[in-house]
């Protein structure tokens, strides 16, 4: 390559951008890209070079290869609403945006699937099926914003996960373009396909192993029937004793979340929806679904087992109305949280279900130890834990002591046989944990598979994996920079 | 390396095999070997160099240490029940068997999960927690002397993988031994781990990435009450339709099989079950599970459903001998054509549920066109057929006329959208037809993994994958010769 200063092959990349996706798909004046330099993980900020909006795979696969030819890193990014800084720029980084490939491509009823593009957004996906009776089951909370592409790339989960598994259980085949701009497809129309489980090792690789550019997704019939059962207790123990017997009794509800002392006065405070009792340390919220009578044999089965546990009330809802009404304080408690404190940190971590009682009376500790409230309101079904750490970002040094608060509580989710993540990711923010749950030999076979597909390293650099530099010092940095496996120009 | 005969060469390393396992624990002697030559797939046949049998992770990582030392190729097999020749050897391999590999090695019910090793038997795994009211979903006809290991490599299915799903979905981490002797756990305790899903792509991965030394399973909680139909009807057509419309209308049966008039005679001759009813064209029998109120409620709706479809009779059987009556003769079709005809070779492909009437009769059709009777038995609710067709070996040719037929079947459920194998695996059997369902870019990506796990290429070479000589050839040959990858000594 003719040696060029950086600007000048920044220009020169763009023009070759513009003449795949026109002028107006390159985006690079610096007031426009500001948008682009965060995800949801809004503690870290790196600007991207240019950021470029095709519209098609062939448009990707024709921007990937003028990236592999300059060598020059480049990031997917959906709805940029992801939790773990998995769409987070780097420097000198091209942003490849999907959030104009929302086509639904197509809708087979009959075999229950869609194929969309990785800019649909995960709601649309049951809007465009639930006149038919179908939907499409996993519902992070973002649902109404969060794109399809993002949840492939995060393995994203959401309460009804709890029965129906997260993303990777719901998506049969994908379009990818590979890290040297070549398109293949892995996966199929019906589930089970031959050969290795590429589908499977690509949903949750958070952009390091290329771009999925068309996505064939599952579809269920929707449920006869739905109650929603709110139980609410004295004691957490109560409350967690609850969910180990209800999965034990052999029922798997819709969904399982579990609110604490403080969740629930702080929803109430700010929701106002008088359907929480404040002084309960605990309250559950129930899903089941089914058939008619399933749902009602096993709503009525769930509350004598709440009552067993000590349950003081215990609410069933059948009309769509009542249902809503007991979710809606679920739905809104992160928003509350946002309204009666400065900043809050989301943290997500996996535990065996045996182990909620002991895991959240540590935190608690871990709280004090720290001086910061964490409150509680999770996936109790499936052990996913959301401890929000409340805190004023306004006081210097309280991020970097959030996050070690964070990291202890990740630790101590590995300690009992858990996991650092349960639907959000590691993506920026917890590359430095994994060696908390895989030894060098582990980390190196996941290596071989990035290098398999990545060999330049150029897809998503210095995502998942722990960086050269301790997790403390890249904190204290306040930005992710290394990108060591590819020299820039 | 000294430069040594290839006898010598095989003296070494069988001494060095010996340091590891014992004496008793390496095969040579040529009528030993003889079992070895072939597995389920019996059509292929070849002897290995050395038969070895380890105890532990640590003597297979020895053992691999070994052939990647002196650049061997391995092959594992665990029961040698296969019935695609992934345990198939080629020549100068060694056959590292699991068949002392049989420790239940912890059982864990409170979180629903028992740690084994590969040669554990299926059936074993369910026996060992069914006191505990719990049992293991995945059952292969051959349940009762096919091992966890096998299961692992070839993706198991079963009757009951309609509603629970493969092996795959049962499996929730490994410890492998990597083709390069090094150790790696991959997955865990939990479902969805963070990083690739290692685990998924190592199930089905029929002994090319590795071998694995210890699995965790899920176990799930034994249903509450069972119900068995059995419908029968005067039309393919019609038990074809009653499928679809099942499906549609929610239920998910735990199983739904289907036999055809031909097979439910030989069944009839050979087991004489008295169950099924000869004049019938087709017969389904369909397992429901759940609730006692929900197995109830499913299988009169089902009935339902069998009777607008004109199915002339309904039984349904709850009384778990009358259960077991019904099942009697399903589960002998195989054994009963074994018996109606000199041989028979099984199909194993997967088509759309909504192409099963077009399907089957199109088969019926290339039967005819060939010269061979094909009887159906198969897992109807997943679209998974097992044409069966018989023939007589003695008759000079035949072998390559069926294996003809078998794959224009094969060619007919990839035309219909669907995979050359719904749970047999490719094996030696079939990877000529992989280019059938994938493009070359499809493949090479599955290459890449395979060479980043087996870069030598000295686990199970061969399979999987398409040979560079066509498939009429190597069917001719009549055995599998080519291991391109790694010059013997």
């Amino acid at each position: 390559m003719v040696a060029l200063t950086i600007k000048q092959n920044w220009n020169t990349i763009a023009k070759e951008f513009e003449a795949v996706v026109g002028k107006n798909g390159v985006i690079r004046k610096r007031e426009e890209l500001l948008v682009y330099e965060c995800d949801g993980l809004t503690s870290y900020r790196e600007r991207p070079e240019l950021v470029v909006l095709p519209r098609t795979t062939e448009e990707v696969a024709a921007l990937v290869k003028i990236c592999d030819r300059y060598q020059v890193p480049f990031i997917a990014r959906g709805s940029g609403t992801g939790l773990s800084g998995g769409a987070l720029p780097i420097k000198n980084c091209v942003l490849i945006v999907t959030a104009l490939m929302k086509r639904i491509i197509s809708i087979d009823l009959e075999n229950q699937r869609v194929v969309v593009q990785p800019g649909v957004i995960n709601n649309w996906v049951t809007q465009a099926v639930s006149g038919a009776g179908f939907y499409y089951a996993p519902d992070p909370s973002s649902q109404i914003i969060c794109s399809i592409g993002g949840n492939v790339a995060e393995n994203s989960g959401g309460v009804h996960c709890l029965k129906y598994g997260v993303t990777t259980n719901h998506v049969l085949g994908l379009k990818l373009v590979l890290p040297d701009g070549s398109i293949a497809d892995v996966g199929g129309e019906i589930p089970e396909m031959p050969g290795y489980d590429l589908t499977g090792v690509f949903v949750g690789s958070e952009g390091t192993l290329g771009i999925a550019t068309e996505i064939t997704l599952k579809i269920l019939k929707t449920p006869e029937s739905i109650r929603v059962l709110l139980a609410d207790f004295t004691s957490i123990e109560a409350a967690g004793a609850t969910v180990s017997d209800i999965i034990s009794s052999g029922i798997i509800p819709g969904g399982m979340e579990m609110m604490d002392n403080f969740s629930i006065n702080a929803v109430e405070d700010v929701v106002c929806t008088e359907c929480y009792p404040r002084d309960a340390e605990a309250i559950l919220l129930i899903e089941v679904d089914g058939l008619e009578i399933e749902a009602e044999t096993n709503s009525q089965r769930i509350a004598a087992i709440c009552s067993q546990n000590g349950a003081r009330n215990v609410t069933i809802a059948t009309d769509p109305d009542e249902r809503l009404k007991l979710w809606k304080g679920r739905k809104a408690a992160f928003a509350a949280m946002g309204k009666i404190s400065p900043d809050y940190y989301v943290q997500d971590g996996v535990i065996p279900r045996t182990k909620l009682e002991y895991v959240l009376h540590e935190i608690a500790l871990l709280g004090e130890k720290f001086g910061y409230h964490v409150a509680n309101v999770f996936h109790a079904g499936d052990g996913n834990l959301h401890p929000l750490i409340l805190y004023d970002n306004a006081v210097p040094g309280a991020l970097e002591k959030v996050e070690e608060l964070g990291g202890a509580i990740l630790k101590l989710c590995v300690k009992v046989g858990g996991s650092i993540s349960g639907e959000h990711g590691i993506g920026a923010d917890k590359r430095c944990y994994m060696p908390e749950m895989f030894s060098p030999a582990d980390l190196e076979t996941m290596q071989f598979v990035r290098q398999a597909f990545n060999p330049k390293g150029i897809a998503n650099p210095t995502k998942i994996f722990p960086a050269p530099r301790t997790c403390g010092e890249a904190a204290k940095a306040g930005v992710i920079k290394e990108f060591a496996g590819v020299e820039l120009f």
